[in-house]
């Protein structure tokens, strides 16, 4: 069966604000699960709504709490989350920070103090639709080797960017900066089928191919020591400068991996009018031959097979199989009970 | 034979200005140059004078250029350096950014219509010097295929890092987004070695491991279509929106990549201060928790090996082989004659 993007909303919606949320927390959490549905990321979509209420049930977030924005008229925005998930927080940082980038030229949005599962892109996205281009950054916890290292110490770190389109979709790459997902290796796990080679680390720090054995040991970053180093940096930029948790910090405070990660991130914001200014050339104009000559020669624009399922999405409603649909109405009845 | 740095900075800065280039110009390219030397990156110093000495004599860049530094208060600072070297604007504009990320928390600083042939972790160093973080980056000339492309279109498009470590190196990072610099390909060709699976394709799109039809072809970006996002990124934030060349328009510009090419450059500093204010601990005490974890588990920072050579080299000075003083004192005496 099909449901419409607005009918999902709504009910995912209610799951949470029977579970305890706010109604704006509430409200933040769905669009933003369901806009993966929408596009089609189901690990981002709704078989994320039992680990949020799980992470609730421990306690670990706080349903009540309200995002508070500071801003001393500088070039950072803050949002402190107070403890609650970050999709309220960054919906109300988000429109501030793309006028300040108009002001100044660039601009940054700390969100501190958050519970953050969400994917990158809907935040970039968020961005691109006020015009602006957006580079988005978080620790998650540690479950990454660095490279030449042999235990776990960084996270899965993702990194998003956005850059803005007119009248059409924008470009978006939003990656983990390990080599492969954890819930990839979970998947060859219950396959029974052995991991390529350069994923991952056993226990005692050496290469394996394992999914069991890499479970419970570490990835490793994509690219090697360059990989690395950008999942360095983003503990660094996103964890350590800002003033939040680094990944083997939100590892330690939620003494697991079970549930979802508090930590912090950062969301950097330029206007390109205002960097372009008095040069020649419009820079979207100009972007477009740079994306027109990626295609000619049949590269592909990253997110391009998201937004083909986001177009059929929106014209025929969101897929759901029976099961799915289960899960939906039994988490919407029980609420906590359920996870 | 060994030279103090003060003496080789010396030497190619006399270089430079009996090659025609305005003093303060030619002291901080010599700067540039000779910090590649000391550190044993032997592939950024002075192997590099004869190119640029080939880019003068060619008209490429011009000599007498003298950079010019536009500050309208904002976020961003920018540099014009007049169809000159980068270095001698670089340096203009360092200070005022690192000051200014001070005052607005963040800050970037573009330098425009520039020829670019150095690392960038020197640029990225002067801002730890001065106290921020740094992230540089900038385009090169077409010479890589985007991931699942056949032809060259995005440069090699460096980036680099930059965490200032009170009372020790800084940790710095600065690469290639292509999976191999194109002198290495270069040195396999001169060995009569096959190139490792995944560096090139041919010029029918191919993949190929024969150094030949890789350099009449295309470099891979590292890390597949990760690599790639990013290097489209850089060639967006620090060509397009900056209004200055993508890497195809700078090869168009060029003619070929026997020379250096022209375009810009984009440099973001951070206050780690400002951006950690109001928040606990300290960020740079934090910073050394995360280094000493890497360090302890057997992993290096980057650059270690860079800041072991420098050490050694402000000590005992740098070694020059014969070869390498003959060809100074041939440059010296020769000048644009000697390229």
């Amino acid at each position: 069966m099909r449901i419409a993007v607005e009918a999902l909303t709504r009910t995912v919606t209610q799951i949470f604000v029977r579970a305890g949320l706010l109604p704006d927390q509430a409200a933040a959490i769905a669009r933003t699960i369901v806009a993966g549905e929408r596009d089609a990321c189901k690990s981002h979509g709704i078989y994320r709504i039992a680990g949020c209420l799980r992470t609730v049930k421990a306690g670990k977030v706080d349903p009540m709490a309200a995002p508070v924005l500071t801003d001393d008229g500088s070039a950072i925005l803050r949002v402190d989350a107070n403890g609650g998930f970050s999709c309220a927080g960054f919906e109300l940082g988000a429109p501030a920070l793309a006028e300040r980038a108009r002001t100044l030229g660039m601009a940054a949005l700390v969100i501190n103090d958050c519970t953050h599962f969400s994917a990158l892109w809907p935040e970039v996205e968020a961005l691109t639709d006020l015009g602006v281009a957006g580079l988005a950054m978080c620790p998650s916890y540690a479950s990454v080797a660095p490279a030449g290292g042999t235990a776990a110490l960084l996270g899965t770190n993702p990194i998003a960017f956005g850059w803005p389109r007119p009248g059409a979709d924008p470009y978006v790459f939003d990656f983990a900066t390990s080599v492969a997902a954890r819930g990839e290796i979970e998947l060859h796990r219950r396959a029974g089928k052995v991991l390529p080679e350069g994923w991952a680390v056993d226990p005692d720090g050496q290469p394996t191919t394992d999914p069991e054995q890499a479970l419970e040991g570490a990835m490793l970053p994509f690219g090697g020591h360059k990989g690395s180093a950008i999942s360095t940096m983003i503990e660094l930029l996103a964890g350590v400068m800002i003033g939040d948790m680094t990944s083997p910090e939100a590892r330690a405070d939620l003494g697991g991996m079970s549930l979802l990660p508090k930590h912090g991130e950062l969301v950097i914001a330029f206007s390109p009018e205002r960097f372009a200014a008095g040069r020649p050339g419009d820079p979207f104009a100009r972007a477009e031959v740079l994306f027109d000559a990626i295609l000619g020669q049949g590269a592909r624009l990253p997110s391009q097979r998201r937004f083909a399922a986001r177009a059929k999405a929106l014209a025929d409603g969101i897929a759901l199989n029976d099961e799915e649909r289960a899960e939906l109405d039994r988490l919407h009845d029980l609420g906590l009970a359920a996870v």
